[in-house]
């Protein structure tokens, strides 16, 4: 039986959108364990455009949708017609799309809102027991709409290697429990069907963030 | 001796830019080859943005080396202070901005011109012996600049995996040998150092692209 798994996007580049190399990996690990996949995204604007030359935002306005259709070849739908119902899984890429876009978590952290499309999605997919697979920021996500889950954004401690390691202190403060975890190791909540994995969290090597990413696959249709 | 490779993008999505997962089969193959990698992109206006839902142009300008840094994380250099001696090898991945920014393929077929810049650099690097990869569209730059090269963009008989076979024939007609390959082979073209894959011109998986892409990576290091 092919599993087929929603992957939803938040935009197209890591500063704005969806980590590109992260949401590559995810399609290619699926593809390479047999999966099919449907990439969706919000028809919404972004919160903004960075230029990611400068590092700076831009005057510019892109929709989240179009966007994210640049990394899935135009091969994707709008997050409002995802049925749980249709799909084996649900995995979300990281990326800054996934903390301006998807939720307030860049401008307000853990007193964050996150939208409701994804707020549904994301319960749905719990409720029904199927499998949810988390990388970089997006663990955020569950932090904050499935209380006292478990989830990895990798070290809670910072240094180079881990520049965003607030992250996981935040996580605690949401009554979550935080797991320290390497960049080729994901954790596995499985009372919540939750695999999270730090990917880009961590200034690592570009194939070992895709090894990780693979393991996070690997478990998430392990457990579908 | 860790070897550097200069890596050349055309923008940031397959139909107006550098093709998303084929740049970034290139970065995670190279990281994991133990290579190192700087990725360049000329500094001038995309030929046009394309509505990668819609698959139609749009009215908005963006320019090439500003999309590009969406893919390369913001860690990227104009392509005017590429400077061949710093460099072992040149990868340039495919994507329609290979066709629509770097050269006219898309508009002019083998009557195209090449932009000044990559003219350039490519010639310089096959002056200096280095070795260059490309794949998908990209080897028509090679057939248009190195007369009588040897290159595949997969096979030259058009089905439905192969749906952009003409371009073997334009090659042909430049004066160049096409030598047919499947998705996950390079063909090597020895005398001029040249390593050639079909990457997105075969309608395939997306692993076996990826895996192409490490052949081709594969055969460039070796080469430099």
């Amino acid at each position: 039986m092919t599993k087929t798994v929603a992957v939803i996007l938040s935009g197209c580049g890591v500063y704005d959108g969806s980590e590109i190399h992260e949401t590559s990996a995810v399609f290619v690990h699926l593809s390479r364990d047999g999966a099919q996949y449907v990439a969706f995204a919000p028809n919404i604007d972004q919160m903004h455009v960075v230029d990611h030359v400068k590092g700076q935002p831009s005057e510019e306005k892109r929709n989240v949708l179009t966007e994210s259709a640049r990394i899935a070849r135009g091969n994707i739908k709008d997050l409002k017609d995802l049925k749980v119902s249709e799909f084996d899984a649900l995995i979300i890429p990281g990326g800054f799309g996934v903390a301006k876009n998807l939720s307030s978590w860049a401008v307000k952290g853990k007193d964050c809102s996150v939208i409701k499309p994804i707020e549904e999605t994301i319960k749905g997919f719990h409720a029904a027991k199927k499998p949810i697979g988390l990388c970089c920021i997006s663990p955020v996500l569950a932090a904050k709409i499935l209380p006292g889950c478990e989830v990895t954004v990798g070290s809670d401690t910072e240094c180079e290697k881990w520049p965003y390691a607030k992250t996981a202190g935040d996580i605690k403060e949401l009554g979550c429990k935080h797991v320290n975890k390497q960049v080729n190791e994901v954790h596995i909540d499985v009372k919540n069907k939750l695999v999270t994995t730090s990917a880009f969290m961590c200034n690592s090597p570009i194939h070992e963030i895709f090894d990780g990413i693979g393991e996070m696959v690997k478990a998430v249709l392990k457990l579908s």
